[in-house]
C-alpha cells in the first residue's frame, strides 16, 4: 500500500509505548514508510512479540540496535527515549537526516530551564534551536518546512491547551495557577518499576512527585509564551488505574471581574474553531472519549462564589500526548496535510 | 470528505454500544455515509451526548425515533436491536432497502433451533432464507450480492473462528467439545442492570448462564456447518473486568492419533493464508492486541499428556464481534473491497 | 457468637453499598446484634443474594420491607438511605428507639444550609439539634450518650480531615480553598444509571457536577465549624475507575508567611497524634492501603515557590467515608469502646 | 495487645505479597506475635514503605536480612519465598524452630514429581515427609502437633476444593478433567515483569504456560491423593485483570449415568458442610464476593445434553490461597481453634 515515493522514516526507542504508538499511526500514513525501528535491550526482538498489534502491518519487522550510520539520509528520525539520552544523540544526527522529532524532554525548553527541572545542565545547548515545540494549535507558525520538532510532553500538551485561551486572552492572572492532573499508567512507559506493576496501580489513586515534577518547567514555559510573559504553576500528577488518558483540572484566579461560564465557553469555541484535534464541550469532558485519537476535549466554568476559573481538558496521553502529536508536527514540518493518518473519533466505550 | 455517490447508510438502534462503535467505523468508509440514525428512549439527544468520542465526525447528528418509512431507500440498514425486535421489524423494512444487516440474534438461526435457544417461536420463518449468516472467513461466498446479512454474535465468531479449522478437516470429534470463554462488560450493552454495574463487575471473574448461554445454539450451528454434519458443544461464558475484548478457550478430542502443537498450528496458517482479519500466532493471544480492530489472533495446541486439543482465540466483541464484522460483511454484499473502513491493528498498550 | 446481652441493632437500607458494609462491620462486633435489615424493592431477599461475601455471617438473613414498628425498642437504628428519605421517617422512629444513625445528607446541615445546596426545605428542621455531625476526630464532644447521629459523607469526611489542621491553627486562609477529589464508582450507591455501568466508568477519569455538588456546603460547614468562622471551598469532584477509595487533593493559602513542608507534618502529627483511625505519612497517601479499613491517611506540603499548601487524604468511602464511621460514632454514643469492630488495616495489594 | 505468652512468630520473604498478607492476617491474631520479619533487596526498609495499609499495626518493623540464627527458638516460622529457595533454606532451618510453615512449591511434592514438573532434582528430599500439604478441608488429620506445613499454591487450593467432592466420592472419572482457570495479577508476585506491569496486563485476558504450568502436577497430587488413584488434569491458567481473586472452572465426565446438578449440590453441601471457610452456592461464585477473606465460594452442575459435570470455585489467591491457608493450618499444627485471626466475609463490592 506505501507509494514508491513514500518518505522514509526510522523510529528510535520503537519498543516503548510511544514507539509503538508511532507504529501504530505510521501504519496508515500514506506518504511516510518506517524502514527502521531500535531498540536497546529488546533489539533483536520481532516488534509483534511486544506488540501482536501490530501484527496486520509490520508482520516481520525486527527491532534493531541502534546504529546511526543506519539512520543516515532518513527523510524523518522520530526519537522515543528516555529524557536525557536525546541530547546525546542529537549532535551527530542532527545534520545527516532530514528532520528529527523528539519526543522526549530534551529539547522543549531554555538550557536554564531545563537545568534547573532536570538537574543537570544541558549537554547540547546550541542546538536547542533548531528545535521548534511541537503544539501546534498553539505554535504552528514555528513549524516551518526544514524545522526540527521537540514534540512536548503529555501534562504539558493537556495544561497549555487547556488554560491556553485565558492566557493568551489575558483573562486569568499568571500567578495562582493551579494544575491538578491524572494520568493513565501507560505514561509511566515500559520501564519496570514497582509503581507501575498491576497490583500496585489498580484500585488506586495517588499523586507524585509533589511540588517538583519536572513538566512544571514545561508546563509554565509554554504558558509563559502563549501569555507573553512568565507564568507560575503549581502542578500535581496524580496516576490512575487505567492505562491510557489524562485529564487536566486547572483552576486560575481571574484577571478582571465580569467572568461568566457562557461568555469563557465562547472565548474556548473562538479559540480553537478551526482545530481539527480540540473540541470544546458544555459537559465536562471524559478521557474515555480521546482513547486512541489525536483529539483533546475541553470545557470550562467560572465559579462566581469563589471567584475561581475552573478549566478542563482530556486527551490520549500515548497520542496527543506524544506519538500522535509527533506526527502531526511532522506533517508540518514536511509541508503534508496536517492531520494525515491522525485518528479523530475515540473508541468509547 | 464523503463524495456525492456515496451509498447512504441508516443505523437503527444508534444509541447502543453496536450501534456507536457502528458509527465510528463508518465515519472512515468512503463509499457509506450514515444519513439516519435512529435511537428508542434516547431519541432526541444528540449522538455526541452519549459518545461524546464521535465529535470530530457527527457534532450535530441527532438520534431520531424509528420511522421505518425515514428508511425507505437507503442502500444499507444495519439493526442493532434486542434480540426478538428485528423479527418484528425487518417483514416491513426488507424489501424497502437495499441490504439488511442485522447485527442481532433474530436471522441467524434455523427456525426450529432459534426457538430451542431462545424458548418462542421465531416470528417471521419465512424470511430466514434471506439473511446469510455474514461471518466471510467461513461462508464468503454465502455473502454475494442482494443478500441481506445476520452478522453473528460475539461468542459465536470466536468460537466459530477458533475452532473451524479442526471441524473443517476433520482432526477434532464432532462431540465433547467445550468453549470456556471471557468477555468484556459491554458485550452486556449499555442496558441498566445490576450485574453491569462498575462496582459489581470490576475486580471479579465469574461465569454466567451456566449450560443455558443461547449462542451455544449459534456455535453448534456454524460449527455444524463448517463441519458437515452436527457438533456438541458445552459453552461456559465469563464475565472479565474489561471493556471490550472476548477470548475463547477452547478444548476438542482428537479424531486420529499423531497430532502435534506444531502440525496444528501449520493446519491453522494454512486455514487463514488468505485471511486479512486472522492472524495465527505462536504465543497465546491477548485481547489487549485486538482492541478497537476486526482482527481476531488465534493459536492451538496438542497436549499430549491428556489427549487434548486446546485452541484459543481472542478479538474486540464490539468490532469483530459486532459492528466490524457487520461492516465486512456489508462490503461483501455491496461488492466494495472486504477490508474498507476496518482497522487491522489493535491499540496497545 | 453473639452474647445474650447484645444490643439490638436494625438497619433501614441494607441492599445498598453502605448498608452491606454496615452488616459486614457488624459481624465482628460484640456487643452489637444485628436484628433486622430492611430494603425497598429488594424487599424478600436473601441479603446473600446480592452479597454472597456476607454468606458466612448472615447465611439466612432475608431483607425485609420497611416497617417502623418493627424497629421499635431497638438499641441502634442505622439510616442508609438515598437523600431525603430519612427526614420524612426520623419524626416517627426518633423517639421509639435507642439511638438513630444516619448515614444520609438529612441531618448534618443547618436548615438553612440544606435548602441551599438541596434545593428545597428541610422537612424536620426542628429535629435536626437531636443529631451530632459524626466525625468524631474533629468533634468527638458531641457524640456524648443518648445523642443520635449525622455520619458525615465521604467527601466531607475526607476534605475534613486533610485540611482540619490547618483550619483548626489558623495556618490557612479561610477562602480560596481548592478540593480538588476522586472517588470510587462505589461511591455513586447500587442505584442503575448510565455513568454507573463498567463500560461508562471504566478505563476512563472525569470530573461532574461542576461547582455544584452538594457536598461543598456540608465541606464548608465543617471546616467552618473547626474554624470557628465561615469558610469558603470550591470543590470539584471526579469518578475514576476504583470500586472504593477517595482522595481528596486540597489547596490553601497560607494565613502567615513561614511555613515549611516539615512544620506542617509536624503540625499534622500533633493534631491526630491519639487518632486511632488517622496516619499522618512523609509520602503522598494511596487509596488502596485503606481498603476495607477504617484509617484515614494524610500528609502535606507546603510550595515555596508558589505560596501554596498543598493537603491530601486518602480513605475507603464505604468505611472511614460511610459505615465504618457511622460504627464508630454509635460506638462513641452507646459509651463502647470506640475502635470496636472497625479494622484498622487495610487490604494490600 | 499481644499477651506475654504469645507465640514468637518469624516470617521469611516478608516483602512479597503471600509476605504482608501474613502479617495482616496475623496483627489480628490474639495468640501469635511477629517479631522478625525478613527481606531480600528490600531488608532495611520499613514495611510501611512497601505497604502503608500496615502503619497501624506496624509502624515502626523493619524489614530485615535474613540471617537463621536469629529466627533461633522461633515457635512458628513462615516462609513465603521463590520457588526453590527453601529447600536450601529448611535443613538448617527445620530442628531449630517450632514449625515451618512453607508458602512455597518445595514441599508440596514426591521428590520425583517435583523433578518432574520443575525440572530439576529436588534439593533436600530426605526433608519431605516432615511436611504435611496444608489443605486442612481435605488433608485436616495431616495437619497434628509437630508437624511442619506446605501450604498448597492458589491454583491447586481451588481446583481441589472444586473438584475433591466429585473425586472422593468417585462420582467422575480421574481422567478428562480440565481446569481453567484464571487468576489476579497478584498471583505473580511483587517481582518486576513486563507481564506484571498494569499498562500490559489491564483490560486484557490471555492464557498462559499452556499445557505446561507447573502447578498441573500439584493439582493431580492432590486430587489423587482424595481419589486413591492416580488423576490426570489438563490445567490451563490465565491473567485477569484483577489485582486479586482466582477462579478456577472445572470440567470432569462422570464415573456413571444418572447425575443431576441438584443431587451434585446436595453431594458438594454435604462434603463441605462442616467447613466454616467452604459456601457452597446454587449461583456461580465470583471472585469479589471472597476478596480479603480465607473462604471459598463453589457450584457445581450437571449437563446433561453433552454429558459433562461443571464445577467453579472462587477464592482470593492471596488468603485463601496463600496466607490466610498458611496460618490455618499453623493454627491446627500448633492446636490452636483453626479459625482464628481468619477474615469469613469478603470486601462488597
Amino acid at each position: 500500500m506505501i507509494c514508491v515515493m513514500a518518505l522514509r522514516v526510522g523510529i528510535v526507542g520503537a519498543s516503548g509505548y510511544a514507539g509503538a504508538e508511532l507504529l501504530r499511526i505510521l501504519a496508515a500514513h500514506p506518504d511516510l514508510e518506517v524502514v527502521i525501528a531500535t531498540a536497546g535491550t529488546q533489539a533483536g526482538t520481532p516488534v509483534t512479540d511486544l506488540y501482536p498489534s501490530l501484527a496486520g502491518a509490520y508482520p516481520t519487522l525486527m527491532l534493531e540496535p541502534l546504529e546511526t550510520g543506519a539512520l543516515e539520509g532518513l527523510d524523518v528520525v522520530f526519537l522515543a527515549l528516555p529524557h536525557g539520552e536525546s541530547q546525546r544523540l542529537v549532535p551527530e544526527l542532527l545534520d545527516r537526516v532530514g528532520h528529527l522529532v523528539d519526543l522526549g524532554a530534551d529539547f522543549r525548553l531554555p538550557a536554564a530551564t531545563y537545568e534547573r527541572w532536570y538537574g543537570e545542565p544541558h549537554a547540547a545547548p546550541e542546538l536547542l534551536d533548531r528545535f521548534a515545540f511541537g503544539l501546534p494549535e498553539l505554535f504552528r507558525d514555528r513549524l516551518g518546512p526544514g524545522r526540527s520538532v521537540a514534540a512536548p510532553g503529555c501534562y504539558p500538551t493537556a495544561a497549555a491547551l487547556t488554560l491556553a485561551p485565558l492566557l493568551a486572552t489575558h483573562l486569568a492572572e499568571p500567578i495562582g495557577i493551579v494544575v491538578n492532573a491524572a494520568s493513565g499508567v501507560s505514561g509511566r512507559g515500559r520501564a519496570l518499576s514497582a509503581p507501575s506493576l498491576f497490583a500496585e496501580a489498580n484500585e488506586t489513586v495517588s499523586a507524585y512527585a509533589l511540588l517538583t515534577h519536572r513538566h512544571t518547567g514545561e508546563i509554565e514555559h509554554a504558558l509563559g509564551e502563549v501569555h507573553g510573559s512568565p507564568v507560575s504553576v503549581l502542578f500535581t500528577p496524580h496516576l490512575v488505574p487505567i492505562t491510557r488518558g489524562l485529564l487536566a483540572t486547572c483552576y486560575a484566579r481571574p484577571a478582571n471581574p465580569g467572568l461568566t461560564s457562557a461568555g469563557l465557553l465562547d472565548t474556548y469555541r473562538d479559540f480553537y474553531a478551526d482545530e481539527p484535534f480540540v473540541t470544546v464541550l458544555d459537559d465536562p469532558p471524559t478521557t474515555k472519549a480521546t482513547l486512541g485519537s489525536n483529539s483533546a476535549q475541553l470545557t470550562v466554568r467560572y465559579d462566581d462564589r469563589t471567584g475561581t476559573i475552573l478549566a478542563l481538558g482530556a486527551l490520549d496521553n500515548l497520542v496527543k500526548g506524544a506519538a500522535g502529536q509527533a506526527v502531526q508536527a511532522a506533517n508540518l514540518v514536511l509541508g503534508l496535510p496536517e492531520t494525515t493518518a491522525l485518528p479523530v473519533l475515540g473508541i468509547m466505550p
